[in-house]
């Protein structure tokens, strides 16, 4: 489905003499070096550049949390949130500005009718997905179309100049779905997978607990990663799988957020295990299902700051360490153009 | 010797009142809030301001370096650096002009004759400090000046409508200084405080305790903070201490950088505790005397990035992180503003 090439290791051995030759202890800039390293072969160059940092936010809404209390915020909460993205006034608005940021706004499938905005992409699916404690979240159909679009999103973005991308989320009960998601793909207990989202209380997430245990046992768990995400996936978290896919095969570097957008990741990465090639992780959430999810994909995060904000503020607020490390290869002086000893030869 | 104001935790609970009240699940920008707050309470307002962003590098040199095998690096590199700093290629060059950040390098002490050079304060106190495996690095006289001196190049910046500042350093040697002030405060055994610096083998690390621990039997250790700065101390360690007390009195936010810039601050906090009040800590590098150094202290550090580079570079890292942190509490929307439900009332 799609054609993700992997990354030149053989490349590595240059690279690291690059870094290791600029004006600086051996192996002191740490995470950034490993950053600057990873840049490095995602480009195919030792002079890695950032252009046009772009931001894709997915906005849709869960059957489920129409009928069963699953979240601590009502259904309404997620067009609310998508009207504060277009006033400017939500989190991932003000950490876009300050970086730089291009941010996209999507519907993929809220339950509101939005007037029309040209801040806004209308990619609707449907108005949410289905209450999948009755019936799967979506139809073979509508997964395909979600992967799709967002694909098609990406695209316009890359040929417009970007080269490294984020993807954020908006959707109330959508950490239902990427515990549930967690769970199909890394075979860890449902129970081991749910936190408490945006702020349920004991007895709210002993609920939460019992409620996707039942979902799991109606649906069982599949082998195939499209049909785990049509049972328990939300139209942005499908979205959000097809454009990370679609931005490894073109090249893009890839900064991927926290718990639901790791849980995108952990679907893409059944379908294409090269595209890990591709990814920074920018944070370790607060969710406690993403400290496990991080284990699984044998990844270090760049940022602990103890978010769980969503909407990929955390891909955005870890971009300027990420910058650091293509500007510090770029452009600090090595040992043979300064005239500093190397004290390790 | 300076007049720091503790400041107002009375204030907390309006500070914290505005930070609940952002379009975010609560708490969700965790270490964010956490700066934020303490933004608020220097500045004692509800809208911090981060104005001109400074970087005071001090290097100097240290005599034990010239007779005893305590770093992997010979001395001149200390001046070999700071010349890559006046060309602008050091690492607290590149990551300076990446974020904006006034940088001035002091010749607090370097064993050699700098051309006059505009980008060059020359604070020279001595050309190095004295061998302290023989004598004290430096005399009473030499101390006070040092402080002295860096506190009226803060008051320059301060006046200049800084109100934000850092400081790094360069001195071959200074982490064996570092460990020595370590020591000496926290009254933690030389041996446990002592890391293999820029790059010592295992053999060099042992070597390094064997003489620091006859120094530290020389001199002992005081009660009095100044007389430990004397004996172990290096005139860009003098510096920083004096800079730092400074810009506390002149309530300055202060990013305290790696293992050598919060041993300056050590000595600081002995000498007027109220400091801490003013002081974020960047990051905990991979020096391993430094993360007990911070847990001495009682305060978590913004970053985990393994670096070790000093020269203040953690410092200038961390600062989008505490500039993404006055940015969402001044410009991010309320849920009175936006129209969002507010889950928890």
């Amino acid at each position: 489905m799609f054609k993700i090439t992997p990354t030149n290791k053989e490349f590595s051995k240059e690279i690291i003499h690059k870094i290791n030759n600029k004006t600086k202890p051996l192996g002191s800039l740490g995470t950034l070096e490993i950053i600057a390293k990873k840049l490095c072969l995602i480009q195919n160059t030792l002079t890695p550049k950032l252009n046009k940092p772009t931001m894709l936010v997915f906005a849709g809404d869960h059957g489920i949390v129409k009928n069963q209390p699953v979240s601590s915020c009502p259904q309404e909460v997620t067009h609310q949130m998508v009207l504060n993205f277009l006033e400017g006034g939500a989190g991932i608005n003000v950490f876009c500005k300050q970086h730089g940021f291009d941010l996209s706004v999507i519907d993929a499938g809220v339950n509101f009718e939005f007037e029309s905005n040209k801040k806004l992409i209308n990619a609707k699916i449907a108005y949410g997905t289905k209450d999948y404690s009755l019936a799967p979240a979506m139809t073979k159909e509508q997964c395909e179309k979600a992967i799709k679009i967002a694909g098609e999103i990406v695209v316009e973005k890359y040929v417009n100049g970007s080269n490294i991308i984020s993807f954020g989320e908006m959707g109330i009960g959508n950490t239902s779905s990427a515990s549930l998601l967690m769970s199909a793909v890394t075979k860890q207990s449902i129970e081991s997978c749910i936190g408490v989202g945006a702020g349920l209380t004991e007895e709210g997430l002993s609920k939460k607990i019992d409620i996707l245990t039942k979902v799991q046992q109606l649906h069982g768990v599949s082998e195939n990663p499209l049909e785990n995400l049509q049972n328990f996936g939300g139209f942005e978290v499908a979205m959000m799988t097809g454009a990370m896919l679609k931005a490894a095969e073109l090249k893009m570097t890839l900064i991927i957020d926290g718990f639901i957008a790791t849980s995108s990741l952990l679907i893409a990465q059944v379908i294409n295990k090269n595209i890990i090639d591709y990814c920074l992780f920018s944070h370790q959430s607060n969710e406690q299902g993403h400290i496990k999810m991080l284990k699984f994909l044998n990844v270090s995060p760049i940022l602990h700051l103890g978010l769980r904000l969503g909407e990929g503020t955390g891909a955005v607020i870890a971009y300027p360490i990420i910058q650091s490390a293509e500007i510090f290869i770029n452009q600090m002086a090595s040992f043979e153009s300064s005239g500093v000893v190397n004290p390790v030869q």
